[in-house]
């Protein structure tokens, strides 16, 4: 299987639109066929398909043809990019937050 | 200080732009003013301005007034917002790959 790592951008913009996150949360309780997994949206097929595209691009979706029917399922990789950008920052604006509060404490000449 | 519970849609969208992600982790070392933020950045000062507007509504950015210099900082209120809706989704994933694992386990005259 031909896995390269999600680039970042692609993922943040996927994950940025309600009905690819809304398509993501459906596919989080398990594999489903296209249509299956278009149901309750009230957008057309084609509409969820390019939805997918764009969360296949981004390393979220992963999805498999079998005979007639295409299978989408999560592609955890995309997530765990997101994931991992997000906890990078808190680490940092953790540190932050310390520099603020001693900041914050000097007596105000000094700042 | 009013502090409302940052909207989904527009921490994800405020986060699917490269120059905001950017700004963000420019911010991840303390805060700063807003000429000062600009700086590395090659788009124009009335842009990182537009885009610091989308951080403030995704509530990742918090800017406060201090006679003439506005000073940005991180507000950790969006990333949270951002870091539990992934939490939740992998979670349920994960739970969806359990169920797909017994699947593919299965004879393949019981799928």
């Amino acid at each position: 299987m031909d896995r390269k790592q999600p680039d970042i951008d692609r993922v943040f913009h996927a994950l940025g639109d309600p009905t690819r996150r809304a398509i993501l949360e459906r596919l989080s309780n398990g594999p489903m066929s296209v249509s299956h997994l278009a149901e309750p949206f009230e957008v057309t097929l084609a509409a969820v398909v390019q939805h997918l595209q764009v969360l296949e691009d981004g390393g979220l979706v992963q999805a498999e043809k079998g005979g007639r029917v295409r299978t989408c399922r999560i592609e955890p990789a995309g997530l765990a990019v997101a994931k991992q950008w997000l906890d990078d920052r808190r680490n940092l604006w953790e540190r932050g937050f310390d520099r603020l509060g001693e900041l914050l404490s000097e007596p105000e000449e000094l700042r």
